[in-house]
């Protein structure tokens, strides 16, 4: 799905046809997962086009050859991931030379690229290195900013291929600033991103498709929309399929879809949860502070991946024993012992301690059993109780998810961050409701 | 490569093709990582089977056929994963039994475990699940405890087919439970693992390959080796790939390479580092706490991950300020102040207070620039400290990291994970080293 810039465009031409081969028996034997099919299949989705097939093959010079001529008598687009090492069984580049028929030649820029690198970091570049420097005869290199084999470009045939480097840290930085671009000039993706993502969290798919029915009823067939559902998030994608809709359309319903969905929009395009918190914190100038058991450092850990959080987050305590929790905090012991850790009373200690302890606005505190093991009869395994400390209240609330220990740590960190969130929004807006406080000790 | 079980079998038939197909829009979108190429990879590689090809396609029916007509005419074993949702679009089932030339059946036994299982969970079944409820007329059906759809199963032509559900939590036991087990009694896998792994951290795969080496010298062609390097870790797999080694013999193999490595050495298996050193801290009833900045939780969830977490772990810090570190760790503000908060000082200053406040034998500090914002002249970004509190010492390393920042807080996770377990394998031998005891105050 191509979009057209006019949105009176008539007829379209058939769309190409995009093949991926991602080389390596790593990847045949889940020694490695295939995120160059992960990457690649969303860079070129934004840009709407969808690929045709993914094929994931062995890295042996005869399979490569047989795999590669029915790819290239099949597709228009073809992109190769990986078979461009110094090592003597990369014999990637000859065995496709040899179906394009075409030649390799030795490129002198490409060895000075390659020894300027080993130079730059110090080490003596070896001999078997230069045969990263040979590139098709009839093609064009892509300058490799992060490693030795720099990317192919063959255009022949009425087709392209285009061979990457395998390490993501190389190939991922090359694909979107050079091949992108040049798929592009050439019309065979968008030139933009080809649809407007909304990002929604804490509302389920069918829930979110009837809230935003009346909006799509009303632009019929030009509105193409399409939902991805994902772990406590559902991204919704509008465009315009056969170009009725220009993008500034689409943008104004995509505004009006934001308005309509209220605390339940996140955002648009790709942000997370932690980023979004976080940048609603930095607006509101305030400071975070988080407490966990049954997660463990997960949640701290998504705050901390965002860069700059030093200047919201404050600090986080996993508040592993009794102990922990007393002098790291200052739970009262006598709660520990009639309420026990896993119980509201204890995630509202929890919360509260950490807000005082380290001096932040809000605090989130998680406690619970993660399982497999522990869990009481009214607690059992994946019983979570979360706590919220806000400058004007707090709160705490009981939840209960099956499944495997990550799984509940994963669940349990979500729940947390979109209430924070939704909170946060509700402060923006001057309509924090002020709280019944709570007393740890009634 | 298909292990036999007689060390002295002689020619052996041509291996089989497996292919398997992954189905999902999503999964060429890039929406979804292919984990079930990576898990149905491993699974079958750990029997000896490595996969022929993987292919991704469009939920389409025209092109599931297409595609299936391919495989199942070049392919003996024929995996598919997706396809058997309840939705009118899911005409899979439809498509493969044309290509294979069989009828669907309605089974009632299916039904009826699929309305036990909508009861079980007190909601009402929809018309549209019953198409689960079809197989093909001579085939069989692989019950799915976690899901509405079964598998199904074909033996034809001399082929098998396998359709899987698309749910990884589905997939996963089922293919593990019953499809592993009837490819092996059916002699297309090895009935048990067919390579002895040996797990190493620490080491770099070149220096692993030369320690090893003498012992592999003695073996010649007879054993086969396999090296795979992960971030930090670098696994080594013993196999004989002519049966001329009994799988006894590869375990006396592999345990004269894990002498020899010593500590370089993490375990046999799959385990992760942080499993090996909790296991150590369980057997010498040590207790650990960690405190950590740059790698913010991430190291605390590490060990807790881990099932039973609260009996080795006594709780971390994540202290990403000075008044955290002051307040939290007892950390001097002198100290702060005079060597700053990334400092081999303040290190060793977390380590202590966190082991001092929670109570734990041992303690692990991270502090650092994880990037891409901040650090010094001196302290560029990727620079970390890292500090190690033992009964008997308190040490500081200092590390450096390129990379994006989630790359440098796994490196650094990794590394003080690795420090950790060495130093507990040495306590266990009664080897541990006395440290000069540092003082956090000069």
């Amino acid at each position: 799905m191509v979009s057209s810039s006019s949105p009176d465009s008539g007829t379209r031409p058939p769309a190409k046809r995009f093949e991926l081969l991602t080389l390596g028996d790593e990847l045949l034997l889940g020694l490695t997962a295939n995120g160059h099919l992960t990457f690649i299949g969303a860079q070129l989705g934004r840009r709407g086009v969808i690929l045709d097939r993914n094929v994931t093959i062995t890295d042996e010079a005869e399979a490569i050859a047989r795999q590669f001529r029915e790819s290239w008598a099949r597709a228009d687009v073809i992109l190769t991931t990986g078979g461009l090492g110094p090592t003597c069984d990369d014999r990637t580049r000859e065995v496709i030379a040899a179906v394009l028929g075409q030649k390799l030649v030795f490129d002198p820029e490409i060895e000075r690229a390659i020894i300027d690198r080993f130079n730059r970091f110090g080490r003596k570049m070896t001999p078997n290195n230069l045969k990263q420097a040979y590139r098709f005869e009839r093609g064009e290199v892509l300058a490799n900013a992060n490693g030795t084999a720099p990317g192919l470009w063959v255009e022949q045939d009425g087709k392209i291929l285009c061979m990457l480097p395998g390490p993501p840290n190389e190939l991922q930085p090359l694909f979107a600033e050079q091949v992108i671009p040049r798929l592009a000039a050439r019309g065979l993706v968008a030139d933009r991103e080809a649809y407007v993502q909304i990002r929604t969290a804490g509302i389920g798919e069918s829930a979110l498709e009837s809230k935003l029915q009346p909006i799509f009823d009303r632009h019929g067939g030009a509105l193409g929309v399409a939902f991805c559902a994902h772990q406590a998030q559902v991204d919704c994608r509008l465009s315009s399929p056969d170009g009725r809709l220009s993008l500034a359309e689409i943008d104004t319903i995509a505004l009006e879809c934001a308005r309509l969905l209220e605390e339940d929009f996140l955002c648009f395009g790709y942000d997370s949860m932690a980023k979004v918190c976080a940048d609603l914190l930095r607006a509101q100038e305030k400071t975070l502070a988080v407490a966990e058991t049954a997660t463990g450092g997960l949640l701290a850990n998504a705050f901390t991946d965002i860069c700059g959080a030093s200047k919201f987050f404050a600090g986080g305590v996993v508040s592993y024993s009794h102990d922990a929790k007393m002098t790291l905090l200052d739970c009262p012991e006598c709660l520990l012992n009639q309420h026990g850790a896993v119980s509201a009373e204890c995630a509202v200690a929890m919360a509260t301690g950490a807000a005082e302890k380290l001096g932040a606005d809000y605090a989130l505190a998680v406690t619970g059993f993660a399982g497999p093991c522990g869990g009481t009869k009214e607690n059992p395994v994946g019983t979570i109780y979360l706590a919220l400390h806000a400058p004007h209240g707090v709160w705490s609330k009981k939840l209960s998810y099956p499944g495997p220990r990550a799984t509940v740590k994963v669940r349990a960190v979500n729940a947390a961050l979109d209430w924070l969130r939704r909170e946060l929004v509700r402060a923006q807006r001057g309509e924090a409701a002020p709280g019944r406080r709570i007393s740890a000790i009634q």
